[in-house]
Parts: C-alpha cells; structure tokens; sequence
C-alpha cells in the first residue's frame, strides 16, 4: 500500500483539502493517505518547509509527500517533482522543499509539464486539486518522473541560516517557534552542553539543561530538542510569549561560568 | 477498498469523531475512513452544504459520503441516505444535501428508519454516532439503500440563490466565505471578462483579471475561481476583511469600460 | 487491516503528529491510520482521559490507541502500555487511562523498557516519536506486551470525581466542557428526571428534558447526553458561556416541583 501525505496551508473547513483526497481515489484507490497538516501559516513556505523537514524521512521508501504551500498559484512559478532519498516529492518550486535538498540532494527534478497527468482544465487558483493531486496518484500508481515533464536543473533553494562557531562563542537564530511556543534554534545541540548559558536577543539568559524536569514548572531552559537542536522552553509554559521573541530571533551560547539569573 | 468520508461540525477534541470512526471500523473494518473537515461553523447548513459541494463529485463511484451538521439532532427532522452519481449519503434531512441534489437530481432517498442499521438505544444528541456512521457502514459493506428504510419524495433543499443577468448587468451574491477570505460569488466566471469591473456592495470596484499574479501584493481582484464562480480576492491578502463584506453581500459585474478605481 | 489510532495535544501545524505516522507506516505499513484528536488542550490529562473515554471501547477488538498528552516527558514518568478488553493501549504512565481503567480494570500494564522497540536514541522531549509511535506499531505487527518491558502492577489513576444521591438529593460535578458549550457532568441520566430542577452552581436552574427540541432555541435545559451522563446545554447556543462556568461547578439535582424559572 502507497501511502500519500498531505501537507497544506488550507485548513480543513471549505474542502479543498477534500477536493485533494478525492482526486486521489478516483485515481490511486489503493494508496492510504496521510494528513500531514493543513494549518500551516498562509502562505508560509519557511514553515512548510520546517514541518516538511520533521517528518519526510521518517516515512517508508515509496512514500508520496505532497506539498502545496503556494502563494504564487497562477502565476509563472513552476510546479515539480523531485525523488529525493526513494521519497518523491510534489509541491510548487517555491523553495518549500528546501529543507528536504540540504538533508539529501535530490536524485531528480522535473518540472510538471505534461497535461495527461493533470486535470482539465487547470484552474488559476487551485492547482492543489488540478495537479499536485493528481500527478501525486499517478506516481503513486507507478508512472515515473520522466513522464511528467523535462528536468529542473536549479529548484528554487531558501537560504536557510547557517549557525556559526567561533572559539567560545557561538552565534545563531529561532528558525521556528512550535505550538507549545518552543523556540527552535538552529544552533546543533552538541555545540552546547549542560550548564552553558544561552541567551535570547542579547537580553534573556537561559540555561542548558538536559529535560524539562531539570527546571522547576514554570522555569526557562534550553535543551536539545527531537530535532537534535537547542532549543529555548519553559516547562509547562510558553517561552515564545515569555520572551516577546519569534523567527528570527539571535540565539548565542556562551560558556557555562556567565550564567546568570534568568526567569 | 470503500471509502467512506466525513464532514461534521464536531471539532475533534471531544471525541465524538473518533466515535463516528469506532463505529464504522467496527462494522466495515476494511473501509478507509477520510476526514473531509470537522470545522464547519456550529450548526451552518449551508456552509456544510457549500464545502460538500466542492468534493462529492471528485471522489470515486461508490464512495460514501457522511454528512452531520445537525443543529435539529433529537427532534422530528428526518435523517436520511441518498444515492446519486453512484455515490451514497448519509445525513439529516436538513437542507445540507441542497447542492449535491441541485448538481444532480438523487436516484432514490430513503428516511433512515430500519433500527437494525442503528446502535441501541439511539441517544438524543448524537446521532452521528448512533445512526449516520453505523448506517454508512452497513452501506459500504453492500446494504443496499432499499433496506434502510421507506422512500423519502421530498427531501429539504435550500433555496441556493441563483444570478440573474439583464443584457449588460449581472446580479449575483456572496455564497461563501473562504478561510483565505476569499468572497465565492454564485456568478459563472463565463458572464464576466477580463476587464469588466465587479461591484460588491455597491461601493467598492473590482477589477476582473485572470489569476492573482495579474495585480501587486494587496491589490484587490475578481476571478474564475476553482469552482468555475466568480470570487473577489486579495493578492496575498483577505478580501472579506478588507472589504467588510461576509456571505449574501450583493456583487455585481459592469462591463469593462466603467471599472474605476478599487482599493 | 489493523487500526491504530492517535490522541495527542500537539496540534499538526509543526509536524509531530506527521513524524509518528511516519515512524508507524515505516514499520507497519499495513496499518490504518486514525486521527482521533490533536486539539486537546496543551497539558490537560483530565480533557485527554475524557475525550478517550468516548471512543476506545466502540473501536473493535485488537484496536491500538496511542495517546500522548504528555507534559512529563523527559522526566522520571513510566511509559506503559496496557491490554484492556482486547484493545491494546501507548501512553505515559500519568493518569491519561484513568478513565479506560475505570470502564474495564486492566488485563495487564508493562513499563516499555525494551529499547529494541523503541527509536534510537530516545530524545528527551518527543517520546510521541520515539516510544509510543514505534511500540504502537510493534504491537500492531504483532509484537505481545511481555516483549516490551516488566509487568507493572500499580498504573496511576486519577481519581475520577464521583457523584453521590442521598434521597432527594443529587450531587455532582461538570467534569468536561465540550466544544458546543455542553455541560457535561458525571450524573448518571437515569438519576434524574423530566421535569427535575438542576442547579449549578447553587444559582442556576435548569429543568431536565428529553431532547432539545423540547425547548425554545436559545433555552437552557438538561438532558442525557451520549454519554448516559446529565448535560446542561443551551439550545442552539453556548451553556458554558451562557452560565459562566467550566470544569469542576457543582451540579445538584432536585425533584421536579422545586423548578423555578432558568435562564
């Protein structure tokens, strides 16, 4: 059994997400398909990208992840797929698979141009239901990228920020905040050990600590995340809203002796 | 493998989703059981009605499809399954089935009244659980419509505002609300043309274009959206908020040479 | 086809609820898929326990149901895994069971201690990913609960509120609040009658009735719920809005000539 995953910004209540499944079936009965989610921020390709990046490869070889984050629908942004790792990959090129490129180089591109794999017509808006669809059951269902259309040699690439390590200090930023209100470094979490004093905008120092139950409730801490990277927390509360800080935010790590006080 | 598909207005924290997907794993456990959307507007017929509209048809023959937006749930309404186009539905006979029927006119509705299809006793306020999932069940394991109770000849519709067009005006109206605030309008796309102005309200005009790409970022458009209508939308924006406009707000189409200007 | 179906407070927008499917279609691929909830609010044991009360038993037999409400994670909580009447049950040991536990009393628990059936290395903040996801799947393959760790004898328990009747006199407690405002306390329907007087809160009255459209839209009414448990709900409208009150109010039931005037 195939399985498809969805990913989307479309929420669920005025059936877009539906319209997708449907096209699946009609075409791909057998495959299972999987919600990813579709309450990504409209319009956010560096979330998408984030969430994409937590989970394509904990999925089986032969897995279809579909992505439509795509506020250019109807404009000239091309729509591809890409085999990455034994997964294949349908999203627009608009970088929401940026995350997926620098943890595997994909293996082959192609742009989405071939009409027999889409719905027809395709409409202006809604090229989740008239190709991602669509093109995803036939992959599924065993039609190869070469017959979707010619290859794409230069996928679009979000610069994602790199962190940096210079002697005693090291410097990086919040790549993502979580709905518990984590503040996802991408500082690598072996670049920083228990008792380092991580700091938040200049401003607010946080220790490193190995778990929630090293603090007391309430208390801030950074630790090393599922993702293996540092991440800044409070146990049982919200450090994006304690600290005022979203995306983007610099994040240092200094050595243990500066820590001071920090909640 | 039949699918079986669900729209409510649950939410699903509560539970009373899984309770529907118990039931049917418990009768039919070989059906995929796909989530259409559980966050209809409490109690909203016609927005449940208007986000069926938009996936019925694009799910395969024999699907079927589970419809419970049932703010009557308990009283003397109906509850009822209908075939048409080869698909079964399973919902309160409230008017939620309008724009399936005005697509297609139902081969046969029968008034859900066979208790051996139910659980027992059928409780007073859920019967998504105690009727609708088990009878879905039973109708993709090959129960045949026949079986499930008496004919029903006048199953509710809603009135579905219809456009009216007089030689060089076009009347039509807000149906939908999307969570992009896009303003779904009841007008074919067919009856406007690159260029024609669209007033919604009286007051604010819109230009029609063919996609989003058409306009800069935040400028207001009309276009033929994926359901062949009419919508007003916001280039990476929100066309309800910025216009103050919700559903059953009047839109009207000029021809091209009165557009002035819009946002 | 087994089922297995997840509970958690994650929400989908970041992808933890995507990565543990991943993990289970990678090691049973065979596997059924349910979402029963991911809105369960961030922490809330009691909600997750309520909410899991409601569906696990109409699941059929050999069901596996994953529920990660987890606000201990990474800290000294047992993870378990329990058998209750042919349904096979992952979660951390901090009362989210209570409820299964209170319906039918355990065949056996273990503490998942094995690490082959675990992710390698387990992180310390997302054990939905790296135990409860693949041990659930194991045990869907096929894997036995004496595999996975050392029985355990005493799985917490969170005392459950009980109601209590005293002659005239009933008393309880609103022990959920549901997405419609629904008042649901643990009184059993059958200790009241139409035509009873609830209070809640010693202020306000509410007269049971069967269904409801036995009063006007808008009104107050109590009535038994799916459950068989007492609810206090307003027609068409938001009881706990409408009387101010959430989880753990007193409720008391009185005889019927004690009705006064409600909302």
């Amino acid at each position: 059994m195939t399985r498809i995953t969805l990913l989307t910004d479309f929420g669920t209540a005025d059936g877009y997400v539906a319209a997708m499944k449907g096209v699946i079936a009609a075409i791909a009965p057998g495959a299972a398909i999987d919600d990813a989610s579709h309450d990504i921020d409209q319009g956010d390709i560096r979330a998408g990208a984030f969430t994409l990046g937590r989970y394509w490869r904990l999925y089986p070889a032969g897995t279809v992840h579909v992505v439509v984050v795509d506020p250019g629908v109807g404009g000239d942004r091309r729509a591809i797929a890409a085999r990455v790792d034994d997964r294949v990959f349908v999203a627009p090129d608009n970088g929401v698979l940026s995350r997926v490129f620098a943890d595997v180089e994909p293996e082959r591109v192609v742009a989405l141009e071939e009409p027999a794999f889409h719905r027809t017509p395709v409409s202006a808006t809604f090229h989740g239901r008239d190709v991602f669809a669509p093109v995803a059951a036939h992959v599924a269902s065993g039609v190869s990228l070469h017959a979707l259309g010619p290859p794409v040699a230069d996928p679009i690439r979000i610069g994602l920020p790199a962190p940096s390590r210079d002697g005693r200090r090291v410097e990086g930023e919040v790549v993502h905040v979580d709905r518990f209100g984590n503040l996802i470094t991408n500082i690598p979490g072996a670049w920083a050990s228990d008792g380092d004093a991580v700091r938040v905008r200049d401003r607010d120092v946080v220790p490193v600590r190995r778990t929630y139950a090293d603090v007391d409730r309430g208390g801030l801490l950074a630790l090393v995340g599922s993702l293996g990277l540092l991440e800044v927390s409070v146990r049982d509360g919200n450090a994006a809203e304690r600290l005022g800080v979203g995306r983007g935010a610099a994040v240092t790590v200094g050595l243990g002796d500066e820590t001071n006080s920090a909640a």
